[in-house]
């Protein structure tokens, strides 16, 4: 993953001060609620894949020029993360209070809604830095293609924790919606950045689909058997809300009526943090685990294929988008 | 207002049927919740805006150019409507319960949310509809630095309710960016649908600027002395919530530190309608709704001048923009 940390820090540093150096305002309030998720870091794992895409199509010029796109799906995403953590009531993320939890839920469904216009904001300023306007425009159309998913994937996800009988394909379709979109629009931004033609922006954003879904998958078996010491998030979180993660319902399509209503006992709001563990127990033992891993690598390894497949004109961003393909499914946090 | 009511009565069937036909997807919960306001009705001044002034401008062809940031607008519109319902926690809106009172706070978040990305997919159609691509980015572009002032107007807004030194200032300054953003946008739209000059955009942008203003300063008097069956909004909402409308920094600048702390006392969520109703009569007494009406129609007289100076093509068009600007001065709901 040597390649992978090289460029992601570079990356991060540039976007972290691009946000700071644009993302200002007044009232106060309102602008500290806004950049407060974004100052906590993160992996900024969307704008390194914009960039690295960018510059293995199209070199240093191309990955210049996708600068203010990556700087608006970074953005985009914490937008989702504040409104997210509203509707799912958390209260702890990247290791700092929410900002619901600091500032109120006015304040922080504002702080949400500001940011999603500064990323419509930056993304259109890729206009001001040689981006031709049917391509700055074509770029803001699939943004916004990628939100009207978030959101209905959100929604589902949502609608989700009330029910039971939740197929896997109901929940690959979710997380595409959810989580997915917004990876495939990051590798999209960046091959249109470099001029890519169709049939290359199509298959990058087919890489970006499949190590999207992979991403989440990874982050339900971690949310179940990860360490919170290791992934900063409330142990059992997803359970606790009877999210329907992949594990939790491969496992429970495989018991039989009288293990899955002990299981349904043992999952909510209500549940102690024993009973918990033992659902996260009754789900790995029923081979949930191993299911949702064995299909998060099966998408790492195709996304992979379509990496090496493509001609690259930058062989650095090329190692670190092979490796991304592989972090997303081996990541401890 | 014969010509503003045709018109109007005219637009607001095709912007209705337009979103009806494009706001469509799944989740059904979602969908149903993000058009529950939609479909309660409303004056669609701001899809009116745009098409009148596209058409005074530019005739029909430009009118049928600027259908698609017509429907983005009212998009826009009703997204803010939803998210400020939560903020300010209101319980009823164009006669119907609010849509986090049927839905929840989360689903009507996320509502929110979804109507933000349909103003920006609807408005990204007009290039669909002949308008060429830098003419729709800059569309898109203007729309979003509407939305950030929307969104730094609704924080001032909400951090006055707790502030007694508030001045005309910062009063006008809160509405412009709160209300007077948008309908000076779709003036904006409009002009730019029908190819204007830089020049004749900026004017109408002034036009849209002063009638917006001009509008929430009459909303603000409708707060206080408004029949609550005819606006349809709860009565004394305003003065409930402390809000600093214009009457109200008037009437308190005008008086002595003893009927300050007596109007202070009478103002806010535990004031009985009864307090509230005294409240009401202590502003009007010290001049501020007479004071407010009077800057209002100033407003309102620059904006009809502007109008008057401009060539139009389409005379009908520039009648109902003329009785827009008495409208919204004179208006009872």
């Amino acid at each position: 993953m040597e390649t992978l940390w090289r460029l992601s820090k570079r990356y991060s540093m540039v976007i972290e001060e691009y946000l700071r150096e644009k993302i200002r305002g007044e009232p106060e309030t309102l602008y500290e609620a806004s950049l407060h998720i974004i100052k906590a870091g993160g992996k900024r794992l969307r704008p390194l894949l914009v960039l690295a895409t960018a510059r293995m199509l199209g070199g240093v010029e191309a990955e210049a020029r996708a600068l203010p796109l990556a700087a608006a799906v970074e953005t985009l995403h914490n937008f989702t993360l504040i409104h997210d953590d509203i509707m799912d009531q958390d209260e702890v993320r990247r290791g700092v209070p929410t900002v619901h939890r600091v500032w109120g839920v006015p304040m922080a469904i504002l702080a949400g809604d500001l940011l999603f216009a500064y990323a419509y904001r930056l993304a259109g300023e890729a206009a001001d830095s040689g981006m031709d306007p049917a391509t700055a425009l074509r770029a803001l159309r699939e943004m916004t293609e990628a939100i009207v998913k978030i959101s209905e994937g959100q929604a589902f996800d949502m609608m989700m924790e009330k029910k039971w009988d939740v197929s896997v394909s109901d929940y690959l379709k979710m997380i595409y919606l959810k989580t997915g979109s917004l990876i495939e629009l990051c590798a999209r931004l960046g091959a249109l950045s470099a001029g890519a033609s169709n049939e290359v922006v199509s298959l990058m954003g087919e890489y970006g689909r499949l190590i999207g879904v992979a991403f989440q998958i990874r982050d339900d078996v971690l949310g179940i058997v990860g360490d919170p010491k290791v992934t900063g998030k409330p142990v059992y979180n997803d359970l606790r809300r009877a999210k329907k993660t992949l594990p939790l319902i491969y496992a429970y399509s495989k018991l039989g009526e009288e293990e899955r209503s002990r299981l349904r006992s043992l999952i909510g709001e209500k549940a102690s943090d024993e009973e918990l563990s033992k659902a996260a127990k009754m789900i790995e033992n029923a081979g949930g685990i191993s299911y949702a891993l064995s299909l998060a690598r099966e998408y790492s390894e195709r996304a992979l294929e379509i990496i090496k497949s493509l001609r690259a004109i930058d062989l650095e961003a090329r190692s670190a988008l092979e490796e991304l393909a592989v972090y997303v499914v081996e990541r401890e946090k």
